[in-house]
């Protein structure tokens, strides 16, 4: 596992932190998750199984999980001796949080001068809306997403998927790793803090929309299934459903005309180029439509993908799961949760060829690891004890849970 | 910067895998990616300015581009001389095609025991659909994400961006940067082969769709702008605009209300729980959008906000560049290309807090660096005549561009 022995101190809720720290766990990292006694809230989110959320098992897979009350004085001394053992913290409380915590940057790097910290927020640590309460919605909308989102004649639409979550998670565990790697080439990073946003990650991947704006001046729309820069493009129907076809350039275009057996197309002039097919996309689909209605999708996507043209179906998600490509690549795993049963969650989608396939450990009770934890820091028992009794922790038993 | 000091050799092409290895390049790595004499296809698509595609500037910024025939045994010997300096090759060919150029593993091996190779495909390095032809369309629509993406009474929606490419690419140098990181613990990682698909890590996205799916064998459905797991959230007409508004939880709702001066909705037993609100969407929009109505999109942003409610506003891409925190946060930046004018582009989103902002340096010119790294890796300058001369390799010159 490339980050075995990283120790990673986690201080995040919700999903944009969680993910960050489980894609870091996932790649062997030692995740310690600090929780307070109410425990992250996403442990309260989602569908349940046996009392256990499903969504936060999945986001949570791998860690340990402490509880410390981090208002009182002992609660932040024991998060100052985690963080000297520490090699990562990460944090998605609101800009200025942390430092109000006691936490300044000052304070981490005296406690551990080799510290990388991973601050996750939704606008970054600075500028006019830094103190603004964060959502993937509003990332959503800020960052000029859901301006290119939707149907051409609807409104700008939200991903499905909470997707700045999941690309400032991304942009964090790249951070983190790729700071983490500047010790292999001799040189000690020193005390550094990242400082990632929902916004900002989300506006990274503009790609075209925003080099074709920044280059004419002309505002990218919405443009529902059909690509913006290539013609045809899109859902088609078959004889028994929808396919999604995307020949890149005209070279695919020709062997898509080809396995329709529609090559005369070539020559007509009002189709003959990229720019034209752009311009007549009603035109296209009224003439490639009805060979494709004459067969079923299955022989469609065998027939073009053999002769190069991307093609393949729209699964829902309960079809995903059961197609043959993704069973192989195992992107479900079960993974036994004692007591609460087995969960099925996403599998992880780096994988290393002639490695062993990683199977990820189960998410944590709050509070399963607190004594262990401490005791590791050569925390006295009777110390453990008196933590305890003045509730600074909390260790999870099966007896006092619901 | 954090990789510096890393060399990565680049023979990907088009998005996904320019995309990582620009993420390396401006994490500090040395990059050097390798063309063909007709160049990457991206130099051609996209909008142009003096000749340059700024689509192919944005992601190809930071690197060196060298012209190698790698049909011919000669430009074979160049890149394995390359691959033994190197710590990273990156590759997005279709499974099998490195292999057949004479690079399998053990060749790749044997240059060098320390390589890691990250190879980046459309549906994974094998199982049935290995060798289909990839594009981030087909990835979007067989990974699920178009099933819940899109209107509640609309067809699947693909994302307004080439929302895989983005992704597999975060994926891969995140992969590849704590593989590297496995030297900070003293292990040397040694060869190791990263295997990451556009369909693999958009499924990794599915999140809570996924999770609610396992946990009860329920399909997700397309839900528009409405979140599934809470109301009210959305977008609201208020008197010059549309506005966002996401309150997350059942505090947050009490918060809006307050600043909507409609506490008394609070006792209003039609919606006082999330889970009425969601059941009566458009009941809550008829009870809470004439009120923002009464006011500016601005007034509301700058209320809710500070009554803790996420709120904001949906801009255009225009727009987005012109926001003052988008500004302030340095998401466009302007690069000098010389003689083909200044190039604005997308600004990296990693920041470090207490350090320099990072200007990232032009994009080559096809063949720019060749006769420079043919040089670095002790070539003879006779031995670098024969090859331009036998057009193994090319060297750019202003005078032989358009």
């Amino acid at each position: 596992m490339s980050l075995e022995g990283i120790r990673v101190i986690d201080l995040t809720r919700i999903i944009a932190g969680p993910f960050c720290t489980q894609l870091l766990a996932d790649q062997g990292a030692e995740v310690i998750k600090i929780e307070t006694t109410k425990g992250d809230p996403l442990r309260e989110q989602g569908e349940k199984v046996h009392g256990l959320s499903w969504y936060f098992a999945s986001y949570n897979r791998n860690k340990k999980s402490i509880v410390i009350d981090l208002r009182s004085p002992e609660g932040k001394n024991v998060l100052e001796k985690l963080l000297r053992t520490a090699d990562v913290l990460v944090e998605n409380f609101r800009p200025g949080v942390l430092d109000a915590m006691g936490f300044e940057d000052e304070v981490l790097k005296k406690s551990n001068p080799n510290l990388i910290v991973c601050s996750i927020s939704g606008f970054g640590a600075d500028g006019p809306y830094a103190n603004r309460p964060a959502f993937d919605f509003i990332a959503q909308a800020l960052s000029g997403f859901m301006s290119v989102n939707g149907e051409r004649d609807g409104p700008p639409l939200r991903s499905g998927l909470p997707i700045s979550d999941m690309v400032v998670g991304l942009y964090g565990a790249f951070a983190v790793s790729s700071t983490l790697a500047r010790n292999t080439i001799g040189k000690k990073a020193g005390f550094r803090r990242i400082d990632v946003s929902l916004t900002d990650t989300m506006i990274s991947l503009l790609s075209f929309q925003a080099a074709n704006f920044f280059a004419t001046g002309n505002s990218p729309m919405r443009s529902g299934n059909d690509h913006q820069l290539v013609s045809p493009y899109g859902i088609f129907e078959t004889n028994d459903g929808l396919l999604a076809i995307a020949p890149s350039n005209n070279e695919t275009y020709k062997k898509l005309l080809t396995a329709l057996n529609l090559e005369s197309l070539s020559k007509d002039k009002r189709i003959d180029s990229n720019r034209k097919r752009m311009g007549n996309r009603s035109l296209i689909r009224k003439l490639i439509e009805p060979v494709l209605k004459s067969k079923n999708s299955a022989y469609w996507i065998e027939k073009l993908n053999a002769a190069g043209v991307p093609a393949g179906p729209i699964l829902s998600i309960p079809e995903v799961f059961e197609d043959p490509q993704v069973q192989h690549r195992e992107m479900a795993v079960n993974i036994d949760h004692g007591p609460r049963g087995s969960v099925k969650m996403l599998g992880f989608p780096i994988k290393f060829m002639g490695e062993a396939t990683y199977n990820p450990n189960a998410a944590p009770e709050l509070g399963e690891h607190t004594v262990e934890v401490l005791q590791n820091l050569k925390f006295q028992e009777d110390e453990i004890e008196q933590l305890l009794k003045k509730s600074i922790i909390k260790q999870y038993s099966a007896n006092n849970q619901e």
